[in-house]
């Protein structure tokens, strides 16, 4: 495609050329590219159409990189990637060796912070803010967050501690779209939501005109300005009484974030002023903004598959093969129709987790908690001490969020809170800020912890169903993103806690493997059988822990090498079976294949467990070396 | 001791059967003989000092444990264990085989939940109060939080939960002593700080007697008695207006809540209120109430030795050994000087991690960002981000808290924040939820992440020194509660990234020893070598990751047994080593001796590593069966 404006900017000075007025098609040419390129590699868009004004509008007037821009939550930030340099590699987006998904330190200058976990950027700004002070700059900082991301404790600890801060130059925009990914929860939105329609209203060119003039008492007005570019702005009248201005921030608006003019007019205030307390600025934005398949859709396409540009239409996977998800969720489901104990507990993703289907069987047993997952953890366990069976349905890499809460109110109290862990291991686009690896490492280190991986989708029900009936204690079962197998399923059945599963007795090697990459073991097992004439032992572990010492104490009396594999990292399944063979005065050889020691770059989620050596080739030549192997 | 009241008093059934005005002798008994015990045994006193009449109201008015009452932070419960039929056993709190520092729901049907962290109250009440709604029950749920633990991200996250989510019931009661442990930090203390002292009174009697009467418009209210038991009230003629009731709490406050009397009144009616969204009540306590040596005390006596009651002192340890706590502090304040980059963070524990005395030196270059060890890593990140040298200075099991942010902040972005870690493994009288046993296992399982231990005084030193002067990626360093050994120390000393040190040159058996077991290690080896007439080999192996792999290969080379011992639980630095082994043909016997699994009750530190088998004489053991082992 070709623009008239867009084709001359490669970097923030090129917009700083134009004139204001030109500003709108600047936006407009912005949005246009920002919807082409995600309709040819999918990826995030409604996120990035909500913000194409405040993006434009905040590199216009502040002076990137010095003056230090944070985008929360790193995936609205494709608009920021396209007028920083990286316009020509847009179409590599989320792709091996292309760009990230996320903002990202490594990709540019213009990225000061990365971010995949939301409400990261208040807390990463402060840190900018106070290090300019003490470097005696005048800089400023900026962070971008979304009203769904305020959710978040750490959001509201940076708030608490900003102001009382020393520090120079710290400005917040809020940017509030009545939206994270799901429907927002929690109070505070329902705050937003009633300072954003109260009040009447001034002429808004006419406020950003008086704004130096007002200074420093704008910090006792509100503003708003209405639908449709509305020119007006309210003084309220009772100063100092909004949730921003109790926890000592300096706050302002709400204002239209689609009005790009006015944008620049009340920011290039807002940029010439020196302050030492927060500065919030509260501007409404809609996701999706200006591409009518978005605004349409519930979820504002907040992430999509490729796509048709004019009807919108995305082309949907070839494949009818149900998710892990949606396998585990329709489990869930029917559980929870037989014991009226079980409650679910989602933060802020019932649809990544399957949830929102249970939601409408069960809406009484089903708590969105919001960006919450410290809390999710803590409720969850409450509910457990009171004598119900709750699940927390979460993806590996935000349970991280709440792993004191599972150390201390879950693990050392022994609740039986049950973790149904989604995206575990390697997760594809979104690259290693999402990758669920460590999950294995940080539970099987607890006491009392029961810990589960799922191999195939029959596992995965089974698994489901033992930890909805296991009372015991915690226990956690995990399962990959993506299609499962396909496999015809058959009613649940329970599984004996700890008790793994043999998928073929053979010898010489003693394959133990734990979740879906049993898969690539059987070929490298075949490929193995069909060159030596026998295939090893394979054993589907089921349990990183407690593991199966009686199965595999058998399985030592005719084998002594040892082959394991698990997706996840050094220190989980792996140090659990070690611990065993260690103590065993059998002379054995081992090689444990985990994740390797570095964060993987987004790719296919196959290209990455190639990369990370767990694919059948780099099994099979692993089973080759044992093999040839002297004892 | 003997008591007119409390003598009597073996259960909240016994105390609802004396008259109201009884209240203050029964109140002045139970802070006599919480004084009383605490003088004897050491512990958390200030805390429990200044909730003695709330602890008497609320299980005078309530029906516990019925009503489920939750302490957070569990050291304020002392006088809740006398008057929860505990009384007899107080004198063994703390110690082995005696009652923990904390609620514990091991030890009592009144204690729901257990809390030794922080700020997990109301997220465990909104469990027990959905669980109320779900089993159609009609009890009261009370959480009683402090104004510092209101600091923390997940009160916040739960308290933006609970007024949408569907419960019954749950009551608040916000403590506020404008001190948690240190005097508090951030934006919210300031605020409530001026909730109590804004404002014109009304007689709180008539106020607790129309209480009902004025349901529901009570949420308009705010309420505040005086020092001195004054008996006025004020009706705040904005409704609605503060932060509370912004997130959809009903606010009741702040009151006097050493007025035992009045309390029972309010909580009385408050109790006969059936309500769907939570009830906040705003209690201002004094911490160390009552008692003169610990209200002119700076830190309130929150945590004592034992002590003389008549004058208040404490009876000091005989040993003028520093503590390791000491010992990093005083380096790190050395380094500063030098280097005006480096900027020092602790989340509410500048005492505990030695940093007041760092704060006096460079109080611009010290940030207590209070109960929120979330934002203070992520800041950290931003901190290092911008180019600056920061060191977050905490206790290992409150890193817990701070997980996510390890990972996706600093470790995937391989930013170099260090992190001196404090109480490290087991820390004795505060027992399993204060034991620092995981942070090796979930920090060496990241990538980019490196590990030290400290083995004794000088290695602290040299270890800090070389953090600071370590700018590659994230940087961590370890070491334990309590004194260290009192050795002559010299100036710190660069250590080379992953380079060990030997202490033994022996033969036969290789020692891989981590941190301060070292000692342990030295012990038993002598023994050893006293019977058989030669020593194992014994490393220091400094470094949990990257470990020494040349060092390690080099003594393979003449010894086959090897015993690696750490003060942490399995997946740490045990798994670093077990990886290099699988990896070497060579045959190798090796023992893990780590953390068991299981958590450990509270004893001295010196049992609770016997019972966790890391003491010198079952270290001689496992070298015997290594020497009788046949390779």
């Amino acid at each position: 495609m070709s623009y008239k404006f867009l084709d001359k900017i490669n970097s923030p000075k090129d917009l700083k050329k134009f004139n204001k007025s030109d500003l709108p098609e600047i936006c407009a040419e912005l949005r246009q590219e920002t919807i082409n390129i995600v309709s040819q590699t999918g990826g995030h868009l409604g996120a990035g159409l909500g913000v194409v004004e405040l993006t434009t509008a905040l590199h216009y007037v502040f002076n990137t990189p010095k003056d230090v821009l944070i985008w929360d939550v790193g995936h609205q930030a494709y608009p920021h990637k396209i007028i920083t340099g990286r316009k020509a590699k847009m179409l590599t987006i989320r792709q091996k060796d292309g760009l990230a998904g996320f903002t990202k330190r490594k990709e540019s200058k213009y990225d000061p912070f990365g971010a995949g976990h939301s409400s990261t950027s208040i807390s990463a700004a402060l840190g900018f803010a106070v290090a300019t002070a003490q470097q005696k700059q005048n800089n400023k900082t900026i962070a971008v967050i979304g009203d769904g991301a305020m959710s978040a404790g750490m959001a509201y600890e940076a708030l608490n501690n900003a102001s009382v801060t020393k520090h120079k130059n710290l400005i917040i925009i809020l940017n509030d779209n009545e939206m994270s990914i799901a429907k927002p929860s929690g109070a505070l939105s329902t705050y937003l939501a009633k300072l954003s329609s109260s009040s009447s209203y001034l002429n808004i060119k006419n406020f950003a005109k008086d704004l130096l003039g007002k200074m420093p008492n704008i910090v006792q007005n509100t503003v708003k300005a209405a639908k449709n570019h509305a020119k007006e702005i309210v003084i309220d009248s009772v100063s100092g009484n909004n949730i921003f201005e109790q926890l000592g921030i300096n706050y302002l608006g709400p204002i239209d974030g689609h009005d790009v003019e006015s944008l620049v007019e009340i920011l290039g205030n807002i940029a010439q002023i020196e302050h030492e307390k927060p500065f919030l600025l509260h501007v409404v934005t809609k996701k999706g903004h200006g591409y009518d398949p978005a605004t349409a859709s519930a979820d504002k396409y907040h992430g999509v598959a490729k796509f048709d540009v004019k009807t919108g239409t995305q082309k949907k996977s070839p494949s009818n093969i149900p998710t892990y998800t949606k396998i585990f969720a329709s489990e869930l489901i029917k559980q929870a129709k037989k014991d009226k104990n079980i409650m679910a507990i989602t933060a802020a993703m019932p649809d990544g987790t399957g949830l929102t289907e249970y939601a409408k069987h069960y809406p009484e047993r089903f708590f969105d908690v919001g960006i919450a997952e410290q809390h999710a953890v803590t409720f969850a366990a409450g509910l457990a001490a009171a004598g119900l069976n709750p699940v927390v349905a979460i993806y590996s890499t935000f349970l991280q969020r709440a792993y004191d809460q599972i150390v201390h109110d879950v693990a050392v109290q022994n609740l039986p809170v049950k973790f149904a862990i989604d995206r575990a291991g390697l997760v594809g686009a979104d690259g290693p800020t999402h990758a669920g690896s460590f999950d294995l490492s940080y539970l099987c280190s607890l006491p009392n912890m029961v810990v589960m991986a799922a191999s195939d989708d029959q596992e995965l029900i089974n698994m489901t169903y033992t930890a909805l009936n296991y009372n015991a204690g915690p226990i956690a079962f995990r399962f990959p993103r993506g299609s499962a197998t396909g496999a015809k399923l058959k009613a649940a059945s329970k599984i004996t806690i700890g008790k793994s599963r043999l998928i073929t007795q053979g010898k010489e090697i003693l394959i133990l493997s734990l979740g879906t990459r049993l898969a690539e073991v059987r070929i490298a097992a075949e490929n193995f059988a069909a060159k030596y004439g026998f295939s090893p032992t394979i054993i589907d572990i089921r349990f990183a822990k407690p593991i199966d010492k009686t199965a595999i104490k058998q399985q030592l009396k005719t084998q002594s090498k040892i082959l394991t594999i698990e997706e996840g990292s050094i220190g989980g399944f792996s140090a659990q079976i070690n611990e065993l063979l260690n103590d065993v005065t059998q002379k054995t050889i081992v090689k444990n294949l985990f994740l390797p020691d570095e964060f993987i770059d987004q790719a296919a989620p196959d290209e990455m467990y190639q990369m990370a050596g767990l694919d059948h080739k780099n099994i099979y030549k692993h089973l080759l070396k044992l093999h040839n192997a002297k004892l």
